[in-house]
Parts: C-alpha cells; sequence; structure tokens
C-alpha cells in the first residue's frame, strides 16, 4: 500500500488534477492521497493559502475581504470547470469560507490557524468529487474523524503518538481515501496546522500510521539532484539517497526537503519516493534507510552562506581544562547555537550562523570571551559560506578527501576550514560566500563528470 | 650580547669542556654561559643528575650513599683531569655534597631539590675555574645571588617577575659569567628546581632578563630536523622556524624542545639558536618570531599517538543550544582535557589523550553521555594518532591541502579526522597509529623531495 502526496503545483489547475487522477487509478497500490491547497499556475500566480492569509488578516483588521474570497472561490471555480466537474462546487466552497470568517468573534489566532487550513481542507473535498465523478471510489476523510491528533502549537503542531494507531484502522476503508495536508486537531478539537511543508508532514505521518510500503512525494521536478540547478546547468540526478545524506544535503540549504518533514517515514523506515507529476515515467528519487554505494563516494553537494567564525586564542589553551565550555556557556546565554568549533593547541573558532548576531551582541560577546575567558585575541570573520560534500560512500574511501581540496585548488578556492572526521557520510569546507559558486562547481565536475579515480 | 646554554652532552667530559671554551671564547658576545649538569658520555653512561637523586634517596632512605657520591666525584674527577685543571677541585666538591646530605634532619624535599641542583651548580663551579685556568676572565655566578627568584614549588619553579630586572644588573659584570642552570632560590632563600629541560629554563630567563640580542642553545644536533630521523632518514634541516611553528611542531611530540621552556625568551622576542657543541660550524637552527616564507608552505611534520576520539550521535542535536557545553562539562568533572571537537550536524567527536581514561572512567563518562545527553548512539574508538603539518605559509597557499591529503591517498591512508581552520599556522590528520609512519613518510615526500608544486 502506497501513500501519495501531491503538492500545491500538481493541484493548481484541472489539467493538474487530471494528472493526478491518471497518476493514483495508474496503480491499485496508492490507496491514500494527501493533497495540498492549489498552489502557483504559473511564477506570478498566487497561492489559494495566501489568498487565504489576506483574507483573515483583513477580517481581523475588521477590513472587508470580498474581493479576495471571490479570488479564492474563482480558483476552485477554475480547476473544477476545466476538470468537468459538475454542480457548482465553488459556491459550496465560498460559503463555507464566509461561515468560516464570520466567526470573527474567535480567537483571532484561532481563526487563522481554521481559515489557512481550509485551503487544503476544500481542496481535498473537491478532489474527491473529481475522483467520484470520473467513477472512483473515492472519499474525503477529515483528519480529526481520522484521529491525527496533534500537540496545540499553532502553526508549529507537533503529531502526538496515539495518532499512529488511530490512523492505522483507515486500512480498513474501502476505497480511495482523499486526505487534506497541512493541519491536524488539537485534544479540545482546535485546528492546529504544521510548520513549513506541512502537507510532506501530513503525508509522512500517515505514511507511518498506515505502515505504508513506500511514500510517494509528487512534486514538479523529476528527482533530487546532485547539485543545485542554479549552479550547475542540468546536474546529474540522484536515483538513490539514504535518510542521513538527505539530511546532511538539507542541513547545507538543500532545498527539496525540509528534511524533519519526513522523520515520521524515516522513524518507521519507509522509503520515500520522489517523483514528477508532470512527467511521472521518469524514475524519481528513493530516499531510503540503506544503499549500495553506486556513483563513486559522493551522492550530492549542498551550501549555504552566511556563516561568520569567531576565532579566540591564548597560550597554553589545551592545557586548560573548561575553557572550551566556558567559551559556548557565554554563547549559550547569548541562546546563540553553534555549527562547528575547528581547533588548534592554542585557539579555538566558533563558526554560527551570522543572522543570530547583531553589532550590539556582538560587541558584547567579544568582550566577555576578552575578560572572562582572559583570551590573547579574538576576532570575527564574518560571510563564510560551508560546502557540505554528501555520500555513504565517503568513509571508506581514501581519497575522497584530496579529490575535493585538489578540486578547490585547482578552482583557487581557499579553504578558511575543514570539518571532517565527526559524520561518516559527510565533509565540509569552510570558504569566502563570494568564492561558493566557483567551489560547488569544481566540486562537481570532480566527482560527477570527471572520470572517476 | 649573547647568553649561550650548553647541555649536559656538552658538558659530559673534559674534552667536551674544551669545545665549549673554544665557542664561548671564539665570540666576545658570548658574555653568560648556562650549564647543565654533565650528561652522558655514552648510551651506556649515568647522567651526574641521576646518580645524585640516588644519593638523596638513600640518604632519605636512610641508607649509606657511600659509592655513589664516589661515582659523582668521579665523573668530575675525570672531566678536570682531562681538561688539565690543577688541584683536587674534586674533593671539594664531595665535600660539598657531604656537606649537604649530611643535612638530613633537613625536609626529605628540601634536601632533594639541593642535591639535584647541586649537579648544576658545582659543574658551573668546575666550568669557571677551568675558564680562569685557561687565563680568561670568568666567573661562577650564583643564581640566588643573582636575584634569580621563584615560586616555591620543588620540580616546577615558576621564575618570579621581579627577577628580570634583578638580573638585568648583571650585564654590569666584568668578564664571563658561568651560571648554573636548573634551578632558582624562593624568596624565603630555598632551592627550588625548574621542571624538565630545568636549563633551557634558566637560559631563556637569563636572555629575557638582560635582553640579550640572541640566545644560543647548544645542543648535540646540528639542527632541529623537518621531521623525525627516526621516521625519515636524514631528514632536511630547518633553518628557521617562527615561534608559533615551534610550539605547534612541539605539541605533536617534537622532542627538540619543550617549547614552554623558551617562553621567557620569546615573550621578550629574542631569537633562540639551536647549535652543535661538536660541530659549531654547521648553521644550526633560528627560532625567530617571524621569518619570510622560504621553501614551500611546510617547515615540518610531527606526529603523536595514544589519542581516542569519543562519537556522540543525536538526532537535530545541532538545533540542541547547549547540548556541546554539556558536553565538555561531563568531561570536565572528571578533569580530562580534551584536544579537538570535530562535529557533523547530529553528531560530533571529543579527541582526547587516552591515558585520561581508565576502563572504570570510560564507563561512567559513556553512561553518563547517555542518559543525561540523551544520545542516540555513543562509542569510543582508541589508538589514533594525529599528525601535524606545520608552517606559517600554509594559510596563505591554497592547495596544501589538497597535497597532503593526496600524499596520504597514495600511501593509502584513511584520514579519520582532519583539523583544520583554527591555527593559522598548522592543520592536523588523525589516522590510526599503525598508519602513523607511513602517513608521515608521505607528506614529507610530498612537501620536501618531491618538486614543489
Amino acid at each position: 500500500m502506497k501513500v501519495v502526496k501531491f503538492g500545491g503545483s500538481s493541484l493548481s489547475s484541472g489539467e493538474q488534477l487530471k494528472k493526478v487522477f491518471e497518476i493514483v487509478v495508474s496503480d491499485p497500490e496508492r490507496k491514500v492521497v494527501v493533497v495540498s491547497a492549489p498552489g502557483k499556475r504559473s511564477s506570478d500566480d498566487i497561492k489559494v493559502t495566501d489568498l487565504l492569509i489576506s483574507c483573515a488578516e483583513r477580517v481581523i483588521e475588521g477590513k472587508d475581504p470580498g474581493i479576495l474570497i471571490e479570488a479564492v472561490a474563482e480558483r476552485y471555480r477554475s480547476i473544477a470547470n476545466e476538470a468537468g466537474i459538475q454542480g457548482d462546487i465553488a459556491a459550496k466552497i465560498k460559503e463555507n469560507l464566509l461561515d468560516l470568517l464570520s466567526q470573527s468573534n474567535k480567537d483571532p489566532e484561532r481563526l487563522m490557524e481554521a481559515v489557512k487550513a481550509s485551503g487544503e481542507d476544500q481542496n481535498a473535498r473537491l478532489v474527491a468529487e473529481y475522483f467520484q465523478s470520473r467513477g472512483v471510489n473515492a472519499a474525503y476523510i477529515n483528519p480529526g474523524k481520522a484521529g491525527l491528533i496533534v500537540s496545540d502549537e499553532p502553526g508549529n503542531a507537533q503529531v502526538l503518538p496515539e495518532s499512529y494507531n488511530q490512523l492505522m484502522s483507515l486500512r480498513e476503508h474501502e476505497g480511495i481515501i482523499i486526505f487534506p495536508g497541512f493541519f491536524g486537531y488539537s485534544a479540545d478539537g482546535n485546528i492546529v496546522t504544521f510548520s513549513r511543508s506541512g502537507s510532506d508532514i501530513t503525508g509522512s505521518i500517515l505514511a507511518n500510521g498506515l505502515k505504508a510500503d513506500v511514500y510517494e512525494n509528487f512534486t514538479d521536478v523529476d528527482a533530487v539532484y546532485a547539485v543545485n540547478p542554479g549552479i550547475v546547468e542540468k546536474p546529474e540526478e540522484i536515483r538513490e539517497l539514504t535518510y542521513r545524506e538527505m539530511r546532511e544535503l538539507s542541513y547545507a540549504g538543500f532545498s527539496v526537503f525540509h528534511d524533519e518533514a519526513l522523520m515520521p517515514a524515516f522513524r518507521a523506515g519507509i522509503p520515500v519516493h520522489v517523483k514528477n507529476t508532470n512527467n511521472p515515467a521518469s524514475p524519481g528519487t528513493r530516499i531510503v534507510s540503506q544503499r549500495l554505494n553506486k556513483n563513486g563516494p559522493v551522492v550530492g553537494i549542498a551550501a549555504d552562506k552566511g556563516f561568520c567564525s569567531i576565532y579566540v586564542s591564548k597560550y597554553l589553551m589545551n592545557r586548560e581544562i573548561g575553557f572550551g565550555r566556558r567559551l559556548l556557556q557565554i554563547l549559550e546565554e547569548f541562546q546563540i547555537s553553534y555549527e562547528h568549533l575547528p581547533s588548534g593547541i592554542d585557539d579555538i573558532s566558533v563558526i554560527l550562523r551570522q543572522d543570530q548576531l547583531s553589532p550590539s551582541i556582538e560587541k558584547e560577546i567579544l568582550e566577555r570571551i576578552q575578560s572572562e575567558l582572559g583570551a590573547d585575541e579574538v576576532k570575527i570573520m564574518y560571510d563564510l559560506s560551508l560546502i557540505m560534500v554528501v555520500g555513504e560512500g565517503m568513509r571508506c574511501n581514501i581519497g575522497t578527501m584530496a579529490r575535493a581540496s585538489r578540486a578547490l585548488a585547482r578552482a583557487g578556492v581557499n579553504i578558511e576550514m575543514i570539518n571532517q572526521g565527526s559524520s561518516e557520510v559527510s565533509m565540509m569546507f569552510g570558504v569566502n560566500e563570494t568564492d561558493e559558486r566557483k567551489a560547488v562547481k569544481a566540486i562537481y565536475e570532480e566527482f560527477f563528470i570527471s572520470i572517476k579515480v
């Protein structure tokens, strides 16, 4: 049995809806379909969810959301018409939305949650109706009824463990289930939305709860690429990726997934299959717990900007028990999290995301390090980029570092910092932001284009 | 003006003493001579200091040190005879030693300190006498009289700041000063010895106090070598080395100097010149504050065994503010100092000297990390060797890492860990101890033998 999730772009129009239908019915294993709200039809289009947020905002501000409500209804109407669904479903949707918005006596936050969630909810009803109109046994299922219970943290709901067993009973359900993504219900019946990529989270939770054989995640790219296509043209597609590799890549700003969204599936050991709604024939990318190490030691390369390094030096530091701990203590008091701690004998650097620092906080921190730790020198270096080279094959492959660093040298990139030795599936290079693209290109060419050594 | 220090092997015999004399008088700038106790004449010989320690031990145990006292006197006698010094100086030395040992009412620790120090003290008197016998204006100077005041920490004396100004007055002294190394006097007049390489410390303090132009350190090697001659045959001699390079090298078990011994000279910016008593014509090695980056980015390679790595992994570790600090806190409670902290997203490794761990401490630490930090996995890896590749030229030299790691790859050495990015003058590789020699050889060949890239 497969849980299948479709993103907003896969459901942005009637044409897309037809594709979704064909995909689902082409495989009897596809029993559970998780849907997002209709996304953009073109780059200058507006997502239904964004229209809904504006609606709610206006109501909360006491303004008339008239035109916006029309715009929402219109989106659904055009989808319904294109898909050839009988009856004025858009009218029903509009009615429901007006009904929702009229409860403006509600706590504004609750109102916002309910209105946001309605995008997925209405769309699931529409999709179910369309499937039925095509003569298929399909039904909308409400997350609350299905037992998807979450913590009451608006915009950041966490699934509660009991949900999994409750969702299991969906397996008994006859026909195809159309399930709205992005939200669940709190113990006392409030609608609460997940964080970003909320529909991915819903699909992931269902895959776990229903013990699916695979979680298919349909989006609008053929596969996860080995490197950002914005940096390298037509990069290699990754056929298979482990959870660990996925996580290390998404850490460094690799965009495909917000990796935590997939955790419920990962925890249950369920493979995630990324496929393209617009090209279902393409093999896509499978994210699994283990893979055979094909195609070289490196599977992907990611990079992320906006890091800085606080350099601290003090003679005989390495003799001073507690120095590092006291340094981290100071940062902790400012609620600052760090990424790495390369250290020499008499010096240590703390690499962290620089958006955590303001001029005043920086000043305070540097002063405290100077005075409390008696440092000989404290300085800060901004605008570093961390480049993550990821692959399960790396650990046991002698020479990977040599190849990567040689590639950087050839490209004339100076390595500010290397972090290798803890993670078994990645190595990280710190370079100046200005060198990032050059560096990523060079490493990609070394491992994906030049003949493998 | 030069402060010149001679090690034990440079003063082990009358023949050696003659060499020392020639070296000192050949340069009128050599005004202050710091001497060690007579060292070994051959590998199976016994140092005078070791004889003296045994003497003191016997006396403390209430045993008769007879033969040992004879052995000590005999060493001095043979030196005096070989050097052709008139009068029975050995008798005088024996007398002084007996006198010292007779004060067995003294606190044993004090007795031991005084007896140990007498090796240098008596030798300084002997050397002075020899210089005089050669018609040179030379005099023994007592550290206490000269104002070398130290903290009262037997075996680990620390020079007190006031000493420097007091020693300055030695500049007024006519003729050559023969100064015993290894000890000073506490404020209340006790003899207190320095830690290991104590005579190096004395010379370094005098160089600082007298604002010498250079501190010449005469030993029995032609120079500081770029790598351990036990690993590479006839390695390249280092002509010039900065303090920072010296320190990074000695950190990783590079034996020439206990780097802290040179600190007083370093702090005053006084160059240290390492030369060979048995081959004074050889240029030796200069240790300076700054050098021009000649001969490639790497100046030396050192390695040290006996490290282990504690690996800790936990999902979402990098979000958890305080994780690293709490990890270090646990180690700190066991008074364990660590060397490096390579970290991934969800994992961190602590590299430390494994002799700090006993099976029971290890067990306790791993359990606490597991329970208190809720780690997903904790494991320990033993018998790592850290290889330090050192050079001021490294920082600005693109491709050094590429060359070093390529050399290791060629040699079939797997890199367990890399630490680069904090120290500006070194990079460090962690490898299995079994690969140490292979690794050091390979890096040496890359930077010192193959044509420079």
